[in-house]
């Protein structure tokens, strides 16, 4: 069957991968009602498209951070690619960087950075959770710095893990055919070990993740690295003042996809409110229910400047390996090309706050 | 079973048609939202009727663009016809002839601009989209002008085709025994061309559509022809002022049915604000979701001068030939009448702004 | 099984009632969204109750153009109630009598406006629609007033009938057992005429009502009698204006139970506009969608005098005759009196507008 | 099967509890629409979290009324605990106790309150309804101040007892192995009658309960104890000022978890009016559709010092008695706890107004 649409990929993942692999891809924290609210909040989303526009070129690429790219749509960190696919994340960077987009490595990536810096084309960033040993995080930083990494995302919305309840149903941990490679095994072995009622990764990050960071601790990251600075899980204005003051160079806006508070606001509505208080110091990018190209259109006009891709590209890689992956990104910025041209706004910096409005009419007026 | 709604004629249409060329009918672009939308919209409209006012007539009667007609419900244009029924366009013209209704013939009728006039009883507009082969164009035009059409509709929201998932899924092409024989055929050829995963028909577009045209090249258009311009698919305030002051003689706001932008603002809540900008210095009409003639009264009652049915006529046609196309014509209309009697407006200039509402209470005020 | 709620008596009559009639009594016009919406309001109305306030008597007396009553709630004028009941009006009056409520006989009535009054123990209104045929009006009242009817009340939403769908796919006529024995069986003759794809009613209400009837014509209703003349049917702060610059006595806003205008504002919503256009120049009732004595409470804190029952009164008299209809209105009042109660406001003076206010967040605060 | 959100406990207790007593435990007033609304609330509060904070202790321990807790959640008042459990409320007070929560005594348990607090390690409240019989009042009163009580609940929503129609379809009683053991058995004779159609529970509380009581009569209740005392079952700012004019020393935001006025404004969306009304003159508590530590902190965050849990802890009585009440309890703080970790809010005052907001676009603003 053609894979037209994300929907497609999901469902031809979920066929191929084993029913506990697929819940923890598809699950979120507690009730997932923040998983849903993220939906919700890009199908209200309308678009106000202008007509007798010049659409026969319309130009998705991109630049963030200094890094060229031919999309806005990006990868976001996951852990263990190998999870769904034997080639795990190097397979991952090759479709990255055959759809040109930019490619951000999970701390707890099942390949090791230098492997996936050796088969991708394209730009990639390293992601990186606070853990209680700092050497361990100094040896990461230095390691992607040497394979060409291009920046650092902090991600800070996880001081423990969320309560993802299917996992802790199924008793999971990750199996022995996958590993956090990039870590010392003895720092990731609670994270396979299986136990009833439990999620080892929850266990792991309970003994590993440092719930104590605060915002005067990033100057002892910054000092250990040059590499650009990024902050992945800021939800509120306030949030956003702070790291632009503690000298962040770009933000993602994210509420992890549902994974992590359970109720957390949704990242589409958080957006308006980040960007806002920005104010341009920084780039800021969302993640969090994109399911089109349409949906990333919807996020652009909103004010960001890059769209991050979690569940859909493990769906890709799930599917076809690299191939997976560079399609279904290509399918994803091909659809914002398609968006770009029928709303008549055929290059990035067209796409302005004009472009969409919030469902009117017995619903809510625009903000 | 008796047709006593529009309900009844899509199920009785859904019968007669092969399962493709529903989809092709029926379908709109990617998730389908905008088709959605396009209905939650008038499901939200709520009519305030006024008592005892005299509606022992009520009068339906108008005139567009100086041509007089029973009815502001009108045809709008849609593609080949003989996909479902044997006469085309050619009943199609008689049924809203004998309806007193205007029909716009589409740029891709499957029946001659002449043969079509011939057997019209009453006003035709052609629709047009704009060509990469310009020449096309003119003769179209000058065929129009010779056959008596009294004005062109040129049809914006396409510089592409939407994707249609139902006719990618399905590799539709129109078959060979209906074409747009107002074209070449060489013109049209890849429009016939089954390819598996796609769309014939998007290809065409993408060979055959200009999507470079601006504003500016109106003035082309202007100079080739002494009818009348409508602009049909504007849904925003920016282009109805752009409209006008590019001398647009009407506007037909319209999102393509859901079958172009997939997200686009409903048409019927882009109404208000075309209406404002446009303020009065042309009529401004619209389409997209109108299931019944008190859909059509809630459009009146927003501004609109005329409302055109796509879908609902292929119904009557699929159903019973010109007969059905009156008898839906009929239908739509006295149902129209129906309503001005029990909202106490028994003229199409007594349905103002007062005599709608959005749905209030735990929904939305009124805009 | 016992009957505890209005849902219970509606489940209870549709047992006992040919399917025809049952369509006949429950359904509405077209889509019947207005008698959707009519109950969607009451679902959104939320009570603030009031502790600590003496409620050991709840007191639901009331008077009303100088009927004194038991309760708020009134028998809305019905037609035909030999349709549901062999004793038809007759029961109904004695089951308004004994649940101390007022009674507006329909002019459909189908047992004579004598008989019913001789079997009443309670205040009756009675009903009119204008016909075409104004002798047969005038002697309406004149009968009324010699058997004691206290109001007239005109209802105004009904210049043609609806298109009531289920009616007409029934291709519905009043039985031979059942006639408006209250007018000429000439006149009527044409409402027992079945016919393929029609109703009926709709039939005889075109032949007989007359349309053309506007505000300057009740000068001629008031001139023909003393009784208080009520308007039945009215949505608009503008109508509510002409009705007491006109004269009227009293309003009751009403949409027909959703069987007139389809689309029309649900009653409760139009209820505060019109009380607010009246100004205590007159009382205003309401009556659709009513189906406890909690949404009872609920139009009174909206400024309603009194509250009308259509249908469920019909399941009462289904049910049991003039005891189901009794049990109903006892029902009703018993659950008005309980939420007076548990609300803290043990008179109806006591039910302002503060009592209710509409759903907050995630839908709307109050208008 | 593991017992890992509030959902869990519920499924369990069901299959442990006979229909007709879970029906009593379940339901709620009349339609139950109030029960569907306090859940509805809580769907739509949307948590702001903030990053980068040192959430390594989250503290949930707070004070109330003097007495120092583990956690904020508390035990609200039900009655007849044997109903599911043998041990009733001994075994509730040693769960409470291992849980460190404050446990709310029902006037109508099935142990002593003698027995209650000897079984109890942490603090008691004593719940009343204001009984006909003043003296047996004074008996209890007198009795928990000596058995050690540190605070009397006065429940003010239930001058009569709701219509709690599963109750009465099953013609619900109270049975032989269990009775309000703290009240005469004379005094309780009329609750453990069935009779067809009607609840015993209603039929009790009709003779038993006092609907008369004013604000005046509170000076009655405070002569007799140096308790302090507090309101349970306010809903408006109204109640809430006149409880801080008469003395109250906390209220508890209630509508008695839908089971009294059906239509009642949903306890969540009550509390920032009374919060605000009272205006830091005494504390402000709440319970109704609290079913996780998730919806706790949302209620925290619109000013509430704890907040009480109905229904839940007798899911845990059913499952486990002791057990079963400080698993649950012990669930919805951790919960809590995990809540404050992900919010960034580690600490109980650190949970302001700003923590949350409700839902945008589509739906409503924050108030
Ligand atoms: C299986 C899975 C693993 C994830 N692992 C990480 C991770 O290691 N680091 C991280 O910052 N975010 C991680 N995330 C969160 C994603 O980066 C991203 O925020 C989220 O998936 C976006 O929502 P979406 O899946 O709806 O696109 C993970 C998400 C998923 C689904
Ligand atoms: C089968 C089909 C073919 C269509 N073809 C054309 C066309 O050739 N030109 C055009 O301007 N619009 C075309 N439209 C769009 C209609 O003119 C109209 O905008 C739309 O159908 C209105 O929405 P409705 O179908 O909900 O009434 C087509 C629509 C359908 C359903
Ligand atoms: C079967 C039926 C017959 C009715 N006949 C009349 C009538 O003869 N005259 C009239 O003014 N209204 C008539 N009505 C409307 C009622 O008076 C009332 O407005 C409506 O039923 C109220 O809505 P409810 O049924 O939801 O309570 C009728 C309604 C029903 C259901
Ligand atoms: C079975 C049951 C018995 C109750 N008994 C009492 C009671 O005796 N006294 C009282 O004040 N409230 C009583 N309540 C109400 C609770 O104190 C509380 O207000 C309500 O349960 C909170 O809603 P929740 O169940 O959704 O948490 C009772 C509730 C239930 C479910």
């Amino acid at each position: 069957a053609p894979l037209l649409c994300f929907e497609d990929y999901r469902g031809a993942a979920q066929e191929r991968v084993a029913a506990e692999i697929w819940d923890f891809v598809d699950g979120g924290a507690d009730t997932e009602r923040t998983v849903t609210a993220n939906r919700r909040a890009f199908a209200r989303a309308e678009i106000r498209p202008r007509a007798l526009v010049d659409t026969e070129v319309c130009d998705t690429r991109t630049a963030i951070l200094g890094s060229t790219l031919g999309t806005p749509l990006a990868v976001a960190p996951t852990a263990y690619h190998r999870l769904v696919h034997p080639e795990g994340e190097v397979a991952t960077a090759q479709g990255a960087g055959a759809a040109d987009a930019l490619y951000t490595v999970s701390i707890f990536a099942s390949r090791t950075l230098e492997d996936i810096a050796a088969s991708a084309s394209g730009p990639l960033w390293l992601q990186l959770y606070w853990l209680r040993q700092r050497e361990a995080m100094v040896t990461l930083i230095d390691r992607a710095a040497a394979a060409g990494y291009r920046a650092l995302v902090l991600t800070v919305d996880i001081p423990r893990m969320g309560r993802r309840l299917r996992d802790m149903r199924n008793g999971f941990a990750v199996g022995p055919d996958c590993a956090a490679v990039n870590l010392d095994a003895a720092l990731m072995a609670s994270a396979h070990l299986r136990g009833a009622g439990k999620s080892a990764l929850a266990v792991h990050t309970a003994q590993t993740i440092d719930p104590s960071v605060t915002w005067a601790d990033l100057a002892w990251l910054r000092e250990r690295s040059d590499l650009p600075l990024v902050l992945k899980g800021i939800l509120t204005a306030e949030d956003a003042r702070l790291a632009v003051s503690y000298g962040a160079d770009a933000i993602i806006v994210s509420n992890h996809g549902g994974r992590q508070l359970d109720g957390a606001v949704p990242s589409l509505t958080a957006l308006p409110e980040v960007v806002a208080a920005v104010a341009g110091a920084c780039p800021v990018m969302v993640d969090g229910g994109v399911r089109s190209g349409g949906d990333a259109f919807a996020a652009l006009a909103l004010g960001a400047q890059a769209v991050f891709l979690g569940r859909p590209v493990l769906w890709g890689l799930a599917v076809g390996g690299a191939a997976g992956v560079a399609g279904l990104l290509d399918l994803a910025t091909g659809e914002l090309a398609h968006t770009m041209a029928l709303a008549g706004r055929p290059g990035l910096d067209l796409i302005d706050r004009s472009a969409v409005r919030f469902e009117q009419y017995g619903e809510r007026m625009e903000p």
